[in-house]
């Protein structure tokens, strides 16, 4: 017995076609779905089951696809619609040397996995075949094209349910998924023998079924009923709605049976971007999105809305929107409360309601209770930021950094305004608009708010000023 | 031959039932369901099917249907529940001359659409029938009132399921959906020799069917089994909330199919009365109801609230409440704010996070991006408005306006004391209490606020001032 | 005859098992559904049946069950994981007497109601069995254990799965649903004979069937296929999901036929501890939890999340946490509003939106429209609280409280440093920081706040000052 040469396969994801039924300027297979392009999920699958890159079909009204996926595929470009047959001619002359098979699919079914397209190129290679068509079976009144076979069981060709009028006759059928997988060698010769449709003067693939049978080269099937839900295909947003419902009931029974307690599995909405550990929670009405990781023991409470962030361990986040931000290990924010990009919040700081973080970080054990609005800041440790605080930061030009040191107590109402800094210690009176520097331990009053010392002195149990005609500095963290 | 008179079909609905069932004080046809009352279906597939105005049948208990539906339709007041038959009595006295045929049909079944209705009424004038039931098959164990049908396929008369003790015999049966046409002239002479029901004393408008075949007259049937779904009738909660959830799911898929990204059809809550553009976006857990539009390439973000309100292209509108106002093109809105009627949002305005806009205008590329309150306030283009910021526009007694010029920078925490106006490029300090106007160009700082020079001057570079011992203007556009 | 001697049946709920495949290191019976502890339900269930206190079998991995049900079961501890059947026997050794019959079943049956579990009982009785088991039919490929029955029609055995080759040609068996009633004495004697399992070690429970034939003992079985669903049991976060779905469906529709809208029953979480008045309305996507109670005629619009709170009759919540207060008659909070715990919300208040209330109560007529912080707080009755309003309770070390009036007028962004108290009738200026008391019917501006007399006095029908160079007291309540 001789050693059967290496085969390599390159798989080639066929994605010329705009998809006009989709009403949509956007290509097809660039619609989202749980959070990546439908091409996406396809290109996964096909270089999970080939090991390879795989090779990308695409046409001017689709060349956005090319910028998506720059760093994942190969292109090759089909300059005019001329159907499938001549997608995959186009293919070929882009191919590199030492392929010796192909696997042909679409690339708008994003629920395909690996393992029937492995299965495929096993049958392919085992029957040491011209061509490898992929079924599954079908009630009588499915629109897909039934594969005819021959009487000894050998497929001989596609039969389109438009000119299959004994169809309604049967009780089932063997469709064709689409998917296919070709001998490289016997491909480069048949496809240049591909005729034209009479009705659409398109070339189609499906007819190297009956060139490979003309040829007498063997044409294999494998049958992938049981995997029969990931073959769908997305022609329009009704069928897109159905894909993204059943990614999405993957994607979340994955993190349940991985031990996340999902209260409500219907108003989960997680990306396949998203990481979340152990004991996590999710209530009703939770949105993850893009690559964010939720710490173990975390409660994401209803109506949050995290984007790109990092929540940490034990956290409580409670319908807030948090976005490109990172919550470290206990700390807890919301209801109704937006990290915007860039903001931090140390381990056991505390966010309470209807405050903004921009560009901000706060520091372990630092409470920002109530409505206020801090950005472009540094925040230290322990501080408490009142009510209504404010930095202001900017003067219609440039943005400008506010700096607050560990334990400074912010006053109610107060308007920090950048370029700013607060000393640690230092507390600023409610109502107060401080425009300079305020040392350490001293006390910033009025607007414009001048400094003062705190009395009694930082260093006494009474730590907070009193006297009683100026505006004390007065609390709110509630 | 001769020409068949001309036919004229009036509606009949009968609403005169409080619907004790539905255990409520509101009467059962005025039950909402995806924004309009239940009732409002029943008189568009009326209408719809007859090109006439319906004609209801009421009652004391149900008077509030006269109040709303008074544009739109007729009314017979039934003085005593006193059955169907009665009810279609009380209709004959209510009819003007001229109809030739009666569609008669009860006003709980708010899936019913025109064509079953219009299948009816062929079938009627086909068989020139003296009446046409509409029926549909079920199994054995419906509770509908089974069609009995003679020996030559005539319908002879319906039985009750209490009375039917045979049909758990049955495999299924020709149910009776309680959908009539008569023939006018006919059922004049027919209603009055209805006789009580011997249990409950009342007229039913079932016993017509003996009495035609006691006549010889034909009785007609349409099975409707294809429509089964639109059948249903609503009796109690359940009922209602099973009929809302397939009439959402109608009004989904019809925008799904007309280009509509719904990323949760699940969570997408959208009344009858809205209309939406192709390639909008629905994020998950977004409500749209009354008369509201959205504009092409609009994205609507998870826990957007949208009622009587005008969303314009590309705008992005997230978690935010957005009541009978307009948000033109380009604009961005939320998260975790609130448009209360009569705001107007220009196009390419941002408005960001706790905002609040009432009666208010806010010209194109204008900001309010922090926690705020503008309220009866018209505001310019290009407009700042610093987080904070207040128009107080109540004395205790009255409302009063606020005017913002173009370009005005408005500073953190402003209070702009109504009625006042800031002129076109002032600026107004952190802090300040505008109880005047501020002419254009100028400053305005302090509480009382006063009057200063803007330094630099408005056409010099450095446009903001930065003078050390006054409050400058910072700002927070963030 | 002679009367029967009187039956007391206790209820045996095994709970040792930490239940490993739930990933989790909170022991299972204790997952949350439905806002209680799975084993909750199981209680309910055995307490409603027996009419007496359940026995709980733990274990040292499962001690924290008798911390959360102290109150309602008798506890016995099973040291080590040797099985159902060595659970028996610690809970028999725990036993008071008096009992003639025991019930047996799993914690981990969150679905269980009463009905099946007296069935049970009933046929223990009536066959004056050993011991009598609680069967279903499921199909063939069913992973429950097989109940055995012999030529006379008597259970003989459980087969489990991996015992059982023949199942697969069974189209269909009789399940053991693993709740069992036992007669007590006969169950003394037969638990020590229990053999381990050669497989685990362990002693399992339905070996006592074929000891009990061995003996001639009668073994009854009772037939619960139509309350199958309340016999399953919970092994994984899956099961978890699946059991927490048709736990609130049940909720869900009980409140529905009781006459509660609920738009969308899908997105309506409703722990099992709430009780809803007649004719409320629930939009979509709204959290009732805890020990709450919603009045008639009340709308909790979309968004809300109302927790252990009280709302009155015919009150609008929209889009607000709600945490541990109460909101009278006539209210409406909302959108976007935090009532932490403590707020007391009084008849016909109006609460806008990023409101933020704390332990504090509002009078009758309330008014807080816009962004503002109260909290330990006493508000009269007509009180308007404008923009940006701050009780600043908190100096650094202690809580303070604020007192205002009936008929005060709060102006905008007014900060009230506590302890502070508002006089019926008085007035703040917008701005204002106030430090000291304001009397009945004064008026307090700037910053500090100095109290002057109203122009015109409160009597006159022009009330609020309007002096021209001092800041007014303009107000919004919007």
């Amino acid at each position: 017995m001789t050693k059967p040469p290496p085969h390599r396969t390159i798989a080639v994801v066929l994605a010329a076609g705009l998809g006009t039924r989709m009403r949509s300027r956007l290509p097809k297979v660039l619609h989202p779905i749980c959070g990546r392009p439908m091409l996406a999920y396809v290109l996964d699958a096909a270089r999970e089951a080939t090991g390879q890159r795989p090779l990308v079909v695409y046409s001017p009204a689709t060349a956005q696809i090319r910028d998506v996926f720059a760093d994942e595929a190969d292109f090759a470009l089909q300059d005019q619609p001329r159907g499938t047959g001549d997608a995959v001619r186009v293919a070929l002359s882009s191919l590199d040397d030492g392929a010796t098979n192909l696997l042909v699919l679409n690339g708008d079914k994003p629920l395909l996995v690996a393992a029937p397209l492995r299965s495929l190129m096993q049958r392919q290679m085992d029957a040491t075949a011209a061509m490898t068509l992929t079924t599954f079976v079908v009630s009588s009144n499915s629109p897909w094209g039934r594969v005819d076979f021959g009487p000894d069981g050998q497929a001989e060709r596609i039969v389109e349910r438009k000119d299959d009028p004994g169809r309604a006759e049967l009780s089932a059928f063997h469709a064709n998924a689409g998917i296919y997988a070709f001998d490289l060698a016997w491909l480069r010769g048949a496809v240049p023998r591909v005729e034209p449709s009479s009705a659409s003067g398109e070339l189609y693939l499906t007819q190297l079924v009956e060139i490979a049978c003309k040829d007498g080269c063997p044409v294999a099937t494998i049958d992938a009923t049981d995997a029969a839900e990931s073959l769908a295909h997305v022609k329009d947003r009704g069928d897109l709605a159905r894909a993204s419902a059943l990614l999405a009931e993957r994607i979340r029974s994955g993190h349940v049976q991985a031990g996340v307690t999902i209260q409500d599995a219907r108003s989960a909405f997680i990306d396949d971007t998203v990481e979340i550990a152990e004991d996590v929670t999710l209530e009703p009405n939770v949105t993850l999105k893009g690559v964010t990781r939720i710490g173990r023991d975390s409660v994401i409470k209803s109506g949050s809305y995290v984007v790109d962030s990092v929540i940490g361990e034990r956290c409580t986040i409670w319908g807030s929107v948090i976005e490109d931000s990172v919550v470290e290990d206990d700390a807890r924010v919301g209801p109704f409360s937006h990290l915007r990009p860039g903001a931090h919040i140390g381990a056991g700081a505390e966010i309470g309601n209807f405050a903004e973080i921009k560009k901000a970080s706060l520091g372990p054990g630092t409470k920002q209770h109530h409505f206020s609005y801090i950005g472009d800041a540094q925040v230290g440790a322990r501080v408490n930021i009142g009510a209504g605080t404010i930095t202001a930061n900017y003067d219609g030009q440039r943005k400008h950094a506010t700096r607050i040191g560990d334990d400074a107590f912010i006053g109610s109402d107060t308007i920090l305004r950048a370029p700013v800094e607060i000393g640690q210690g230092a507390i600023t009176g409610a109502g107060s608009v401080v425009t300079r520097d305020v040392p350490p331990d001293k006390l910033a009053v009025g607007m414009p708010a001048r400094i003062r010392e705190r009395r009694p002195p930082p260093d006494a149990p009474e730590r907070v000023a009193t006297a009683s005609d100026t505006p004390a500095p007065p609390e709110d963290v509630g």
